[in-house]
């Protein structure tokens, strides 16, 4: 499936998205009706269709009728509904959820699966295949795919330099004393997904990919400036300014979890003190219920034991939204959002956790802005990352339209061997 | 010297700029070399040039030599420089700066004045026009004048609605009690600012206008992912963010100030507790400062301790930095700037203020941006303000290139009196 990508392939690529843009937009035609609208000519466009159909990007099918009944059937040309364009992977801390969406760019699929936070790269991607094949029951036909669209955990920065994923927040004082020096070429995920799907790769925060699925298609939708903040085994976010998703210098923005909350705090794992992670993240808030004497050995047993009105989860939750709350005051002072998303599976305790975050954010944003910021949970689910990471594939959204490009993988693979380890993982 | 705004005037008003631009490009030209370049008919040229020679804004001159010495000289046009073509005023809570440009976008001067607080609008107009008078000795011509940039205290939105400047930042618990309802219709300065000088006036938060002044020419010119703190009577600031301006929803960005830094801290001009202007702003410093038992009426005054190794001084802002320093470690978090820059008066103290700002900063920023972030002193002073204001006139920065447009007050003056008190200042 690996494409040669020189000059003159990508002015095939561009044909190719000439033609299926014009089976997205008009639906079923006819080499004839897609001669007259494409502008290519004859050679060219029945060379391109030969090789659509030949890749399952496209089927031929017989119109019932033809016009004023006389000749024989003219063959028309479909997109097929099976063939998909563009995958998402959210390669999280400790699980990974993929999507996919066909050539009319409707979402076929998505699904998750949860595994160790120090699964070894190669079986991650390994099961990033089976689930890619499991989705609309094995039907997807992957011969139309352009390309791959990865979150990992950790910054990223552009092409241009910076850190890329992988990159240690310890300055030497971490686990692995390594001493945060970068590392070069590409990440593993890129390379091996390359390798097995034959596609280019671009990469991206997944939780800046989050942001940008609950700004596309989620709880902010169409909203030109948007907080999203995401309460998970890490505490990260993303921001959209101004209409477009932002990056930051190094690809370091939206770190909220990194925030310091209590300078008399407990140690984190980026190398701070007092993090805004070390009390919101769900490993401390299901410290914090057992500490005050409570039993839940997950997220959704908090949930449940504050559904039901359970005192002390209550009063843990009111406390870690109180905290949330005055760090998102702060945040909108600063960036001025007109919402703010809050998702991961935090979330989902609901009311318990929200209403306390709602009140602390009112009670410490200028009074001015009090009304004017609006709070939402996030309503893609586990999900976002990976259509987040679709989205960075197809770049039609305008919230990308100034985005700078990622690292994308295309060239051809490298013979050395490649750092395959987990990447540290702290956000 | 005010100008007819139909269709008609607005291409003449491009003819204008076309010449000019042209002028400003090439230096001296004959009537000839510019009607070559201008694709202008030689009526319409000559048409326009009239008009510039007779408001001033382009002379005429012989050239000492013509080509191979035949014939009489030839006439040369060239930009009057002492035609200015863009003021900016930056009517700060206690005092004004105004700045000028020519007709080459060269700053042909700048200055400031200060004035009570309380100083109602028609006068601050007045004092801002003899200050603009007093540029470069009172011989700057106004005829060439295309616009005037205002910078204000307090929100200002886009034309699309949102917060005016005068906008209380209050819910009703203010010292006016009027309940926070924005005001209808133009800002009274750009009121007075037209019908004193007939072009059209934009207007924009002041400190949201600083940064773009040091964005563009001062501390941080040319960096993409700037945080601009002012540290004045009171606290605010501006982001640049991907290489544009951001102004946030409702113009609510860059409110530093308003960051909450004590809970238990003293109330707040903006309805809150603890905000970081109520530790961080020039009042609060020397008030800190005399509590220790110092004596400094200003803080030139409270420099001058500091650089002698006062310990009082020395330890207030020791304090203070340290507090200033954490607010921007978690907004480097957020954000990522590359570059931060610290202006305002405040600034003056030198390093007895930005050595604990630098220290909080690292000591809480993530590990990985400890090193990469980079803190500055602002460069262009007072005039910063006014300096954006021609910034945003001119429109010529990539900076703006995204920025919305500001409220600007180009239409027939309405024939209703206008509110002209002082605006309600809370920044």
């Amino acid at each position: 499936m690996s494409q040669p990508r020189g000059p003159l392939s990508q002015l095939r690529r561009g044909h190719e998205e000439l033609v299926l843009g014009l089976l997205r937009k008009h639906g079923p035609l006819s080499r004839g009706e897609l001669g007259r609208r494409c502008g290519l000519s004859r050679t060219t466009l029945y060379d391109i269709l030969a090789e659509l159909v030949a890749g399952g990007a496209v089927v031929t099918a017989s119109e019932r009728e033809t016009p004023r009944g006389r000749g024989r059937p003219a063959e028309t040309l479909t997109l097929n509904p099976d063939a998909g364009q563009a995958i998402g992977i959210d390669f999280a801390r400790r699980g990974l959820h993929v999507a996919a969406i066909n050539l009319a760019h409707e979402i076929v699929g998505s699904a998750s699966e949860p595994h160790d936070a120090d699964l070894p790269w190669e079986q991650r991607v390994e099961l990033a295949g089976r689930l890619v094949g499991s989705l609309t029951g094995g039907t997807l036909s992957l011969g139309a795919l352009s390309a791959i669209g990865v979150g990992v955990v950790g910054p990223v920065a552009g092409p241009a330099g910076g850190p890329k994923e992988g990159d240690t927040r310890d300055d030497g004082a971490g686990e692995d004393g390594a001493g945060g020096e970068e590392p070069a070429g590409p990440h593993p995920a890129q390379v091996l997904l390359r390798e097995r799907f034959g596609v280019p790769v671009l990469l991206d925060n997944n939780t800046r990919l989050a942001a940008l699925g609950e700004a596309i298609w989620g709880a902010a939708a169409g909203v030109r400036d948007v907080l999203y903040l995401r309460l998970s085994h890490g505490v990260g976010g993303g921001l959209v300014v101004g209409g477009s998703l932002h990056r930051g210098a190094y690809g370091l923005s939206g770190e909220f979890g990194h925030i310091t909350v209590d300078q008399d705090g407990a140690r984190c794992d980026c190398g701070g003190t007092g993090c805004l992670e070390t009390v919101a993240s769900i490993r401390a808030v299901l410290d914090a219920y057992r500490a005050a004497g409570g039993h839940a050995g997950d997220v959704p047993g908090l949930a449940k034991a504050a559904g039901a009105g359970d005192a002390a989860a209550l009063a843990v939750l009111d406390g870690v939204g109180t905290g949330i709350g005055g760090v998102l005051a702060a945040l909108c002072n600063a960036i001025g959002p007109s919402v703010i998303v809050v998702g991961g599976e935090l979330a989902e305790t609901g009311t318990a956790l929200m209403d306390p975050i709602e009140r602390a954010l009112r009670a410490h944003v200028m009074p001015v802005s009090r009304h004017r910021v609006s709070l939402r949970r996030a309503t893609l689910g586990e999900v976002a990352g990976a259509l987040g990471g679709i989205a960075l594939v197809l770049h039609e959204s305008p919230l990308l339209s100034r985005y700078p490009a990622g690292p994308e993988l295309t060239e051809d693979l490298p013979m050395t061997p490649h750092d395959t380890r987990p990447a540290k993982e702290n956000s």
